[in-house]
C-alpha cells in the first residue's frame, strides 16, 4: 500500500481514470447515496387562492381552453422549480374553464385527479360518461382513458369553473413510461348516462358479473356531499384523532384499495378549536383547503390558510394544524406507491 | 383368476371381509361418488307467506322472544327434512319479535344474515352498535360478534317486525367448527351510535388507519333506500339482462369482495313484463321476494310469487323469471365457498 | 297467554300444523343447532397397513384395474359407514396398480392427491405430462383435468404400486358440484415431457409470462427427496416444535397458498423420543406413516403406528403423538376450506 | 381578446408575472409534460469485464474493505453521470473483497442484489444468517435488514471475490424515502446456521405457522445450480420463445410475486445460433453475462459480449440477441413498481 500522502494522489488519479469508464468510487459518496435520513428535494410552499385567483382569470382572457388544450396554471415547488412537479413525484395545477368552452379530448398514461375548487356546471367526460362537477367534488381519469372537460351555458348562464388538477407526471416520466394520444374529435362520444357507474359502483354493491379491469376505481365521480356527511357524523360520533383530527381515505370499492395506483387521496375535518400534535411521514403532500380557516405548521414555516388555498408538505417534514373554524381538506400523496414499494415510515410525535 | 360365477361370489366374499376392516371396493361405487352431474339433495320449494304468516303471528303467542332466545320458524326444506336446511348447506327462518320483546345476546361460530321482511322499529346490536332495521335492508351479524335484537315500544306504539334470517348452520356443522357462547346480561352495552359503521365504511371512503379484521364487511347494515335507487338507475339506463333483469351482488367495502365468507347475497329487479331466460348455476339458491308479483320456473315446477313470499332453487336445475309487476328479488347462496373452492359452475341458455 | 299445561299442549298442536307448511320451531332445537362445542361426526380410527396389505393384493386377484376403473379399498371412518367418508368432509383410499395395467383417463370436479405407500415404476399423467411415482410422494391431480395411471413393465420386472388417495367426494357432493367425464381412450395423449413442470416452477422461478389458471398448484409432483432433506435440514438447526415437531406444509409456488383449494398437506418429521404436548384443531386430518413407528393419543383412544398406516383425527379431538424412532407422516385436511370460511379453530396445551 | 403581436406580448408579460408566484403556463410545456412517447433519460451502454477488471483490482490496492464500508466502483449511465444511476430509477455497482476482508454491518431503507460475477469463498450475512457465494448466485439484502460481507481465508488461501451490486437507490432517493443505520459492530451476530432459509422456504413448502413479514422473499440466496439446470432442462423441453430465449423470473415462494418489492429479477438461457426477433419494454434492464459469447442490437447500437459483462437496455428502446454460444444472462429491472403503478407497457416485433 501506498503512505498517506501517496495514498490521496493515487486515488485521486486512480478516480480520474475510471471515470473515463463511466466508473466512480463509492465510498467517496456513500453517505450521500446512502443518507440517514431523508435530505434535499421540495420546500413547504403555499398558494394563497386569492392572489392566485386573478391570473388564473386573466389566463381566461389570454387563451382559450381549446388552443391550450388545458387551461391551466402549474403550481411549481419553489426548490425545484422548471420540472413542473409541487412534489418530487407529483404534478398540480389549477384549471380554468370559460361557460362554453371544451378542453379537446385526449389520454395519456399518467393519471389524474380533479379536485373542482370554485363554480359549478362544468363536466368531465372519462370513458364515455359523464360527471357534472360541483365544489368539493374528487373526479379520476384513469391511466390511459379518454377524457375531455366542457362547461356547457345552460339557460341561467354559466359561471367559470375551477379545479385542481393532481397528476404523476413526474413520477411516470422517472418510470420512462410516458405515453400520449389525441382523440380525432374535440370531444368523445357518449355511450353511458350521468350517473351510471356510480349506480353500478357506489353503493356497496357491484354488478354481478363485474370484472374488474385497470388498477383504478371504476367509480370516477366521489361527490362531497357524501363525504362531508360521513365526516360530519364521525366528528359527531367518535374521538377526534390527535394528529389528523377526523380523517378518512377514498377507496376503489372493487377492491378496498386506492382509487389510484399511483395517487391517494383523503378528506379530513378538523374542528375549530382543533390544535393537532406533529406528525411526519415520506409520503409528501399537497392539501386543497375545502371549507373554513386555520393554519398549519411545517417544519420552521407557519402557513395561514383559508378555503381554496393550497399547500405542500414535504416528505418527512414535521407537520400540525390548528383550526380557527372547522376546516376541510382534502389532500393527495404517492402513497399507494410507497407502499407498494415497502418504504412508506411515519412518525407521530406526543407533546 | 377366477371364472365368471367363482369371481362374483369370490368378490361379494371379499367384499364381507373387508368390511370389517371399514374398507369398501370403490368399483362397485364408483358412478354414485363421481357422478357425471349433480345429483339428489333439496328440491324446489315455495313458502306463501301469506299463508304462514298466521302460524308465525301464533308462535307469538306460545312463546316469548325470551324464552325462546330466538323465535323462529325454520324453513325446511321438503326433500330434507330434519335438518334444518332449506338447501344442501344453508338455513333459513323467519324471525318474529313483537313490540316490547328482547331476543337475548349471544354468539357463534355461524354467520348470519337478517333480510326485514315487515315492520319498523325493531334493532339488530352488532358488536356495539344498533342497527334499526326496515322492510329492504339486508343485515349482518358476523360469526363469533355478540348479536342481540329487541322492538323497543315507543311513543306510538310499535308492531311486530319480521325477518328472514339466512345461516350457514348446515355448513359450520359440516366442517365440524360449531362453538357458541351466551352473553351473560340480554342486552350486551352499546359503545359505539347508530350510523356510526356506515359512516366510517359506507360511503367509498375508510377511515385512514383502518385494519381490517376478520372476513366479514364492517358495515353491518345495507340500508334499502340506497340498494332501490341503484336498482332504480341501472333499470332506466342500462340494458336489462336477459337471464337476471338487473342484478347487483352486495359487497364488502374493504375488499370489494362477499359482505360474509359463506354466505352471497343479491338484489335484483325484474321489470315489468320481463320474460327471463333459462340459467343453471351449482349454488343453490333461497330467494325473498321485496316487491311485485311474478313467477318463477324451477326445473318441473312452477311458482306464482308475490311480496313477502320465500322460494328455494336447488343446485344446477333450470330457473327462468316472469314478471307481472317490477319485482324486486333478494338471495342468497353459498357462491363465496363454491368460489373459494373452485367448484362453481354455471349455464346460460339461449332460447 | 296459556297455562303450564296448555301451553305444552297448544305447543304440540301448532307444532304438528306447522309441520305441514316444512316449518318447524327453532326454539325446540336451538342447543343442537348452534351448540357450545364441535359435536359428534367422524371417530378416532386407524389402519394397519399390514394388516390391510393382504386384502389390498387379494383386490388385484379380483379385479382388474381397468375393469375397476380405480381398484381402490376406501378406508371409511366407523362412525359414518356407508358415506365413503374418513372425515365428515373427505375421503380416503388405497389405490393399487399391478406392473403392466393402466387405470384409464378421466376427470371430474373433485380435486384428488397421490401418496404414495409402496413400490416403483408407476405413474400418473396429468394434463398431458406423466409424473413417476416413488414412495414419499405427493402427486396432484387437480379439479376438472385429465388424469391416468399406469405401471409400466419394463425391462427389471416391475412391482405392484400402492398410494393413498385423498379426494374431496364428500366436500363436493354437499355443495353439489359434482361433474365428471370419461376419457374416449384409455390414456390421454401426452403433450409435455416428465419434469417439464417441475423445471418450470419448482425452483422458485416461474417462466416470465406465466398467467395461473385455477386454483390448483401448478407443480403436480412434489417429490420425497427434497422435503425429506428440509425437514432433516430443520431438525438439525432449529428448535423443535412442542406440538408438531419439524413441520412443513406444501405449497402452491405461483400464490403460496396451498396446493389445491379444497385439501391442505403437511409433512412432519418426529425426532426419536419426541412426546409431544396436546393440540386440538377443527380441520380433522388423516395422517400416512412414511418412515417410523411411534403412537398417537387421539382424545381417549391410543394408537400404535408404524410405516405405511393411516390413522384419522376428527375435528377438536385433543391430539399428542410419541415417537419411537424418527418418524416422518404425511396428512391432509380441509383447512384451506375452513380458512377461507373463517371457521378454522386451534387449540394448544401446555403441560 | 388581443390580435396576434399583442398576444404574444401580453402572454409573455403574463408569463413573467405568474411566475413570481411559482406558476407557470401548462399550455406552453404540454407536449413536453405529456409526450407521445417516451423520451431522453438513459442511454445504451456497455462494461466490458475485461477492460474494467483491472480498475477493480487496483481498487483493491487503494483501499480496504472495511475503510471503504463497501468497496464499490459505480457503473454510471453515460447520458445521467452523477446520479449513480445506470438506468433512471437503478443503481448498479461491482463489489470487491479481498480474501481475510469484511464489509462492515449496516442496514438502509433500499434494496440490494448481489449477483455473482467471480471467486469463490465470500458470504453476504442477513439478518443472522450468513449465505456463502458463488459464480451465478443471486442474493437478497432487503431493505432494512443488517447485512454485511466477508471472505474468511480459509486453509487453501482464498480468492477475489467480485458481485453485481443492484439497488433501488435512485428510486428511494426520488420518492424520499431515504433512512440508514449502521450496527454498533463490524459483524452481526450469527442467529441462524446457514442454509436455514432455504431450508424452510426453498422447496415448495413453508413453516406450517409462517406469517410473512414485509414484502421480500425469506430465501435471500437463489443457488445457481438449481436455476441452470431449469433452464437447461427446459431448453431440451420446450420451444424456445422467439424473442426472450428460455427466460425465467426469480420469485418470492411466499407471495408467487417478485423477490423484492423493488427490483424484477430475470435468468434466461440463449441456445448457440439464436437469433432473437426484437422487443420493447418500458422498464430499462440490467444485463449481466454469466456465460456465453454474443451480441445485443438496442436501437442503433450493438454490442459484443462474453461471460462477466454487463450492458444496460433503456426505457422502450428496441433490443434483439444474438448467441454465438450457449447464452446464460441474468438481468434486472423496475418492472415490479411499472405494474404495481399501472404503467408497464410492452411491444414485440414479429420480423
Amino acid at each position: 500500500m501506498h503512505n498517506k500522502d501517496n495514498i490521496s494522489a493515487a486515488r485521486a488519479d486512480f478516480y480520474r481514470r475510471i471515470d473515463t469508464q463511466d466508473l466512480f468510487p463509492l465510498w467517496e459518496q456513500l453517505h450521500n447515496l446512502v443518507p440517514l435520513e431523508p435530505t434535499g428535494g421540495c420546500v413547504p410552499a403555499h398558494w394563497s387562492y386569492k392572489a392566485l385567483r386573478p391570473s388564473l382569470m386573466e389566463a381566461g382572457e389570454l387563451i382559450t381552453a381549446e388552443e391550450a388544450i388545458r387551461r391551466v396554471l402549474v403550481l411549481e415547488n419553489p426548490a425545484i422549480r422548471g420540472q413542473a412537479a409541487i412534489t418530487n413525484t407529483l404534478y398540480a395545477g389549477l384549471q380554468l374553464i370559460m361557460p362554453g368552452e371544451i378542453a379537446p379530448s385526449h389520454r395519456h398514461s399518467q393519471s389524474a385527479l380533479r379536485f373542482v375548487v370554485e363554480g359549478r356546471g362544468a363536466y368531465t367526460a372519462v370513458d364515455g360518461e359523464r360527471a357534472t362537477m360541483a365544489p368539493g367534488d374528487f373526479i379520476i381519469t384513469p391511466s390511459w382513458t379518454w377524457h375531455d372537460h366542457g362547461n356547457p351555458v345552460e339557460a341561467e348562464g354559466g359561471e367559470p369553473v375551477v379545479w385542481l388538477d393532481g397528476l404523476d407526471i413526474p413520477m411516470v416520466r422517472f418510470f420512462g413510461a410516458t405515453f400520449a394520444e389525441n382523440y380525432p374529435q374535440a370531444e368523445q362520444p357518449l355511450t353511458r348516462p350521468e350517473g351510471n357507474s356510480f349506480a353500478r359502483f357506489g353503493n356497496n354493491m357491484l354488478p354481478l358479473r363485474h370484472q374488474p379491469k385497470g388498477l383504478t376505481s371504476p367509480i370516477f365521480s366521489y361527490p362531497y356531499a357524501r363525504t362531508r356527511e360521513a365526516l360530519e357524523t364521525l366528528l359527531r360520533q367518535d374521538e377526534v384523532d390527535a394528529w389528523d383530527g377526523v380523517k378518512l381515505r377514498y377507496v376503489n370499492p372493487v377492491t378496498g384499495g386506492w382509487p389510484m395506483p399511483t395517487i391517494a387521496t383523503f378528506m379530513q375535518l378538523l374542528p375549530k378549536g382543533f390544535r393537532g400534535q406533529t406528525y411526519r411521514s415520506t409520503d409528501a403532500s399537497v392539501f386543497s383547503v375545502v371549507e373554513g380557516k386555520g393554519s398549519v405548521q411545517v417544519g420552521e414555516q407557519r402557513f395561514e390558510f383559508e378555503a381554496k388555498d393550497i399547500f405542500v408538505v414535504p416528505t418527512w417534514a414535521p407537520v400540525s394544524f390548528q383550526a380557527d373554524e372547522d376546516c376541510v381538506l382534502f389532500s393527495y400523496s404517492d402513497r399507494p406507491v410507497q407502499e407498494a414499494l415497502g418504504i412508506l415510515r411515519e412518525s407521530r410525535e406526543n407533546h
